[in-house]
């Protein structure tokens, strides 16, 4: 692969390299890159929601196996499911990213063009940032602004007594995907080390588990969830996004809403896949729907009448109700015994 | 100093303890931290600013000298000065940090100290941001959010042939602070490799050279220039912030508005520390002034018809003209001669 040196663009000739064929498409987008603030302008009736994501090599993604356009598309995708979990539309994004000497034009090339066709596909404008260099490894961080009608924004505090809890999509695979490539991970150092040449190395078999890389690889945020809620008229009385892993983000809601919860084991959606890699690493299957996090799926509650309403949309799952508060939050296993909801999800400060 | 490591509170508990008293002040602050998103709401006739920047260790502070309180309110400086430079006020602000275990609660307390003085001082709210670890050095992402009235935004792209140029302040000076401050660093380490004692090391002598220290640590973005602009009457035709150095600024502006300038060496602002200090090192007083950067003035320009008005304005100094495109962008040195502006300013990917 060729490799140009960032150098011979410098600074701003990146950026103009990486964002010159940008075209804003959001009426609210007034002004994008190329001035000391991007400018927007929304409608009084809109709430204005705004979120944020500090990436850091090392800790957020691992370069020897996750290509850099895919880690451009997931960072974008990271912020805009912050978004949808707002109830929101994303209209516009900044991009930060500070880079050593290592990555090349081409590299960034290749990140941009993930970043972009995730800005495509959500009809999201890329309106300014920051490209700085870096000691060692690669940041990003990127900051999504949205906008929703200001008596549709659901927030993680309005769960009440009864309320039924749904999810989106299934659990567990994105942390599958993550054992699988670690995993092949360390097959491939200990040939290195054995001094395997690399043409007799074995090569990672990941024919069946294609479900769980794309998982890992090139989460998609939940728009048409949103889409369909609104078409059935359905607003959420509470709503995240689930990142850090089912427990943790149902014990915000709950805390955040000043209620309780019963989540039944059999009801969490898992796909077939997440099973069986589930099965192949001896971990138990709900410990990592859990706990496992990066799903990206949407969490949300809404009043026990919209059962119906809620049963016919494809792609949402009942798993539990909302209970008082006093009741605790718990999960009912298959066999009927009940086991309190810790958060043992991803912490990076832990 | 006492030490309490991160790990004792966890991302969350961190979180909450940092922000805990964080009162929103500003009307357009709707919710603050807590959710998957902040959310803001701005009149119709208001236009969003916003403006981020990501600042590495190693690469834009040097945590040796720079301490954690002037750090954090440096950082809001940074990008509130992008805000004051598009003629907005600054409203809300959004802080990630990413940390390695050499930072502790005490770290993180002191940085927050130095964000808060400065966004209390600037009428900002903090409303959000992203709290992770790092493998290696601290990483600081900050996103800044302003308004202003649609008619009263102020870009690059609109200085005409005639116009004055204005800048803010003086010059160089933060730049000659960051030479003592390196002077300074370089000998307290040959004393370390010497095996000097820590109580018979020289202590740095800083006396008669604070305002060099205070411009390099303690930048303050020109919220009074905005003021007093606006109380006149006056609205610049194009304006920036100086971060890079005057040259590259000055640069920028004229390629945008498609024209040419003339700035006179004799009527930069300098500082009388600025100046000995450069003699001091032995440089060139008027390239630190062009090329040193961090200075966070202002540089704008405004119709020629504003002289009178723009004299009568204590802190502002006019440092030449626009000219047509063809004549190109020069410096007038104080013998007369025309030397061609040259970018010769801070650039972190050369």
């Amino acid at each position: 692969m060729q490799r140009t040196e960032i150098a011979t663009l410098g600074e701003f000739g990146l950026i103009k390299h990486l964002t010159e064929n940008i075209e804003l498409k959001n009426e609210s987008s007034k002004y994008g890159i190329g001035d000391d603030c991007a400018v927007m302008q929304y409608p009084a009736e809109k709430q204005v929601l705004v979120t944020t994501d500090l990436l850091m090599e090392g800790v957020h993604f691992d370069l020897t196996y996750v290509p850099l356009k895919h880690l451009g598309y997931k960072a974008a995708m990271v912020n805009l499911s912050d978004i949808y979990a707002m109830n929101g539309t994303p209209r516009q994004m900044v991009v930060s990213i500070a880079l050593s000497k290592r990555f090349c034009i081409e590299d960034m090339e290749a990140f941009y063009d993930g970043l972009k066709l995730a800005c495509e596909n959500h009809g999201v404008d890329i309106v300014g940032g920051d490209t700085t260099s870096s000691l060692t490894g690669l940041a990003i961080s990127i900051t999504c602004i949205g906008d929703a009608d200001k008596d549709k924004v659901v927030y993680r505090n309005g769960a009440h007594d009864t309320d039924l809890i749904c999810v989106s999509g299934d659990l567990g695979a994105a942390y599958m995907g993550l054992q699988l490539l670690e995993r092949e991970k360390r097959v491939f150092q200990s040939q290195k080390q054995e001094g395997t040449a690399a043409e007799d190395m074995a090569q990672p078999d990941f024919a069946g588990k294609e479900y769980l890389l794309e998982r890992q690889l090139k989460p998609e945020a939940r728009k048409d969830i949103i889409e369909k809620l609104a078409a059935a008229g359905i607003k959420p009385t509470a709503m995240m996004d689930i990142s850090d892993g089912l427990s943790s983000e149902l014990l915000h809601i709950c805390t955040q809403s000043g209620v309780g919860c019963r989540v039944y084991e059999e009801r969490i959606p898992l796909d077939y896949q997440t099973a069986v890699m589930a099965e192949e690493l001896n971990m138990n299957v709900t410990t990592c729907a859990l706990n496992g996090g990066e799903d990206y799926e949407l969490l949300f509650t809404v009043p026990i009448g919209c059962h119906e309403q809620i049963e016919q949309i494809e792609g949402i799952k009942m798993i539990g109700h909302i209970t008082k508060k006093d009741l605790g939050c718990a999960l009912i296993t298959r066999d009927g015994n009940e086991f309190e909801l810790k958060a043992q999800g991803w912490n990076p400060l832990k």
